[in-house]
């Protein structure tokens, strides 16, 4: 069987904090951690891992709201967050600080776990996004230093662009290493001894 | 003064029509429009161009939802979708299927304003990060071309790559066309003779 899902629940109020847990209880079994105090909050979850935080605030002031967004990960993690009075500046800081879902007003126990699932697929969505992002961005970046090489090699040796791939490619092979990686060297030397 | 945020109300019921046609009202200046018929949404969508979709269902089948989250156009603008029931599943869809906000049980009048709001601010948020992915795989696409145009040169006239490039540069100067439109001539000439 997987693991169950584990949650923090960020909330200063014991009676509130009290009626998620039991509303979580009653719609799965999840680890469940309440946190009351948010002093520390960032190291506290970062040694914690959770899968989900869940940060409950009834007025919360901009600064607070930023804060407590960023201080649960919501890079790493999803993070929903329930407010009980919002505006546009709040949502807008709340959303692009990463929270995966802001609910105003929402926090009836039977709500919880429909929103915890909301959060969860959002959060993913958000993250294969960021993955492909990232992997796109990281093979520009490749072709642009393996560009360089090859460029530096041809010049320095008068070569051609197949043989100054060919000679990258084989000093890879005979160093056990990536071709990207003797690119990344080769560049680096260059810029040295330039 | 800007122009005002125009609204499209997908909603079978008559009376949650008037409902939520009313909370907007009372909460800010909208052009709003109801349709209460699913049939030639999406032609009727795309023709009226609203700024944001409201989607409001009582109890969705999984195919309904899809069908509606789709028609409405969720990767062109903001859409909120309302329901009084789901499940993972259904929630997982309808995120997917790009849908800006999913309200579980939450047409409240006085919620419709926080969560178009939540929904306008993700899908921008959504849409820059989509402009950047498509911007960065454009850069990627386009430095390949650029490659591939260079290697074609270099081995038809047996000169170096700075040769091959200046030689891209000054015919895209010439014809008055970018040097990314040039080498993508060359190449698919060069596929066409080949």
């Amino acid at each position: 069987m997987a693991k169950n899902l584990s949650i923090i629940i960020v909330e200063k109020d014991r009676d509130r904090a009290l009626q998620i847990v039991d509303s979580l209880r009653a719609s799965g079994d999840y680890e469940i951690s309440v946190i009351s105090e948010e002093s520390g909050l960032a190291r506290r979850i970062a040694q914690m891992k959770p899968d989900v935080v869940l940060i409950d605030m009834t007025n919360p002031s901009r600064d607070t709201l930023e804060e407590l967004a960023l201080a649960s990960g919501p890079m790493d993690r999803p993070v929903a967050m329930f407010v009980d009075r919002s505006d546009d500046g709040l949502t807008k800081a709340a959303i692009e600080a990463g929270v995966s879902a802001y609910v105003v007003d929402g926090m009836r126990a039977d709500r919880v776990k429909p929103i915890l699932d909301a959060a969860i697929t959002r959060f993913h969505m958000f993250q294969r996004m960021r993955a492909e992002l990232a992997a796109t961005k990281l093979a520009l970046e490749e072709r642009k230093t393996l560009d360089r090489a090859k460029g530096i090699l041809m010049k320095a040796r008068g070569i051609d662009e197949d043989a100054a791939y060919a000679l990258l490619r084989k000093t890879a092979m005979d160093q056990g290493r990536k071709v990207i990686d003797v690119a990344q060297a080769l560049v680096m030397a260059a810029g040295l001894l330039a």
